[in-house]
């Protein structure tokens, strides 16, 4: 079906708040979900909003709790994120890192003991549309074999890099677990009788396949890149931990607390407009786009597209005729 | 051959003399050459010293320069590398990030206008033997088609991550290009006859392929994980410019100055030890490692490896037999 923004932004605000969340917290969780399906990330936007609530009623997330300051060392602050709602955590930890940003050019945040963020890319979004520059990435419990491994043993540790844009793509914007593939998407394969378009993981006998529902059933997703992907998530998960005074996948995964419950983000936010004039910054980043983009297509291409350009053309679409949100998940929001 | 890291260092220091490196910029340079190939990293070792001897000869590095500091902004520096050895100012940088480190808890160099660093690792190496984090990548010429694309319109731009270890694995050391094969790789494994284990780019008529020689024939090599190393390079890319006042691809390959001639590199480096006590840090990585490695072997699996282990298989192997030098490379080397 088709919704408009505030139909989707009351909604689950009524929800939130009927589970426990203040109403202003509940307002600005709303909005960030709201936002997520707007830009097209369904899988963390209104998809996501049942899991939420199931963890808040398990008290994997307490509604009440608010971030603290443990550390402050001069560019360099150490959150504790107390178990609150992630995304609240995560805006806070944005916003602490933006100032450090203001004063001394660059400015880093670790969040410790926080829950699922939802959508990376919306801290990305927050500071790059003010004009700073995200490193971002949060840590997770195991859900993907490392290389050369049939069980799951990493995260996939969601990595965000984002700048300022230009005016077609006001912010590049990259978003990336580091699983090749999600489960969401070799389901939604599957259900379509699909193959994937490229091999993303191995069958229960260690057959690397296309199979979606083979990869399933046996678990194993595959790495980005096979073992450079397993090594950067590795790392993602140690500095995860140790720059946040935090703890890594073996923890997060004995805790049991759900997807995320007691992860680390790490959040490094740049001010480049004290390096780069903001004209010539975007006629950079304008040359490289075009540079890019001007690349004979491949035999099967869909385009050339830069970070940040997809979430304009659902933005355009939603605009035109709604914003998309999927029956059933309507259905199931709307009965609880 | 096998050779001392002695005989293979005072080689490349003479070579170096020879063609125009002041004494202590050629012995600095000769010693990161040489660790390099310690480490088992030929390619960026022995193995460039030819081609770096060759930029020298036209006047692509400048062996006299020496970089200067532009912007000196807080927590972060810009610094002119005034085509001098890629190397050297990459050394330089990494010591100025971490003073900044030292005085913030985090510091960003950005250098522009440099030359090829050789091997990214050796500044996470540097940096995390010193008890610090690095997270540090450079921009290259255009040497890899965009996802989407046939034509080489984007960098491979190599990016490493580093932080200290444990006593077993003493660097946690990660740098990778964003292509999943080198081209080095391609043709070991097309003059053994072999096939690559996993399809790396496109024949000429755009059909995935594990066949080598196919691939350097179409020059279509393809961005680890598909499309997300494609947009994770080209985020590298244009955040290398942005972030040291520098150029981007399109300008490097205008520029024609050889692989990276005027390229930028990006410095972050954290202290780690302002925000977890060491032994706790240790312990954290160790069991990172353990929960990682204990995972249970797939099927074809030659072991589960944190980053940087391989690194000291080498060392162990250099130091029992001598270490290994190509014949051919080192018959070149000498007669420079």
């Amino acid at each position: 079906m088709r919704l408009s923004f505030d139909e989707i932004y009351q909604e689950i605000k009524r929800v939130f708040i009927k589970y426990g969340l203040p109403e202003e917290k509940a307002e600005t969780c709303a909005r960030i979900h709201t936002e997520s399906t707007y830009d097209g990330i369904y899988s963390h936007g209104v998809n996501r909003v049942a899991r939420f609530v199931d963890y808040l009623k398990k008290g994997w997330v307490n509604p009440n709790a608010d971030p603290t300051v443990e550390k402050d060392l001069g560019a360099i602050k150490v959150i504790n994120g107390n178990m609150g709602p992630g995304v609240l955590n995560a805006l806070f930890a944005a916003d602490q890192a933006m100032e450090l940003a203001d004063k001394y050019g660059i400015g880093m945040v670790g969040i410790k003991n926080t829950t699922h963020w939802m959508r990376g890319g919306t801290y990305g979004l927050e500071v790059a549309k003010k004009g700073y520059v995200a490193i971002m990435w949060t840590n997770t419990e195991a859900c993907m074999p490392p290389w050369g491994a049939k069980e799951c043993r990493l995260g996939n540790n969601p990595f965000v890099m984002a700048c300022p844009g230009t005016d077609k793509v006001p912010v590049l914007l990259l978003d990336m677990a580091m699983s090749q593939y999600a489960y969401g998407k070799l389901q939604v394969l599957r259900l379509a009788g699909k193959k994937l378009p490229f091999p993303g993981g191995f069958d229960k006998d260690g057959n690397i396949t296309d199979d979606p529902g083979a990869i399933e059933d046996s678990m194993r997703i595959m790495p980005m890149g096979y073992w450079k992907g397993s090594s950067l998530a590795f790392m993602l998960d140690v500095l995860g931990a140790i720059l946040t005074d935090g703890v890594g996948a073996a923890d997060l995964n004995a805790a049991t607390k759900g997807s995320c419950g007691g992860c680390s983000q790490v959040m490094i936010v740049i001010d480049p407009s004290k390096i780069t004039d903001g004209t010539a910054m975007k006629n950079t980043i304008q040359k490289e786009i075009e540079y890019m983009e001007g690349a004979e297509l491949s035999e099967h291409s869909s385009g050339i597209h830069a970070p940040g350009e997809g979430r304009m053309s659902f933005n355009e679409k939603h605009d035109k005729d709604g914003i998309f949100v999927d029956d059933t998940v309507w259905k199931e929001i709307k009965g609880l």
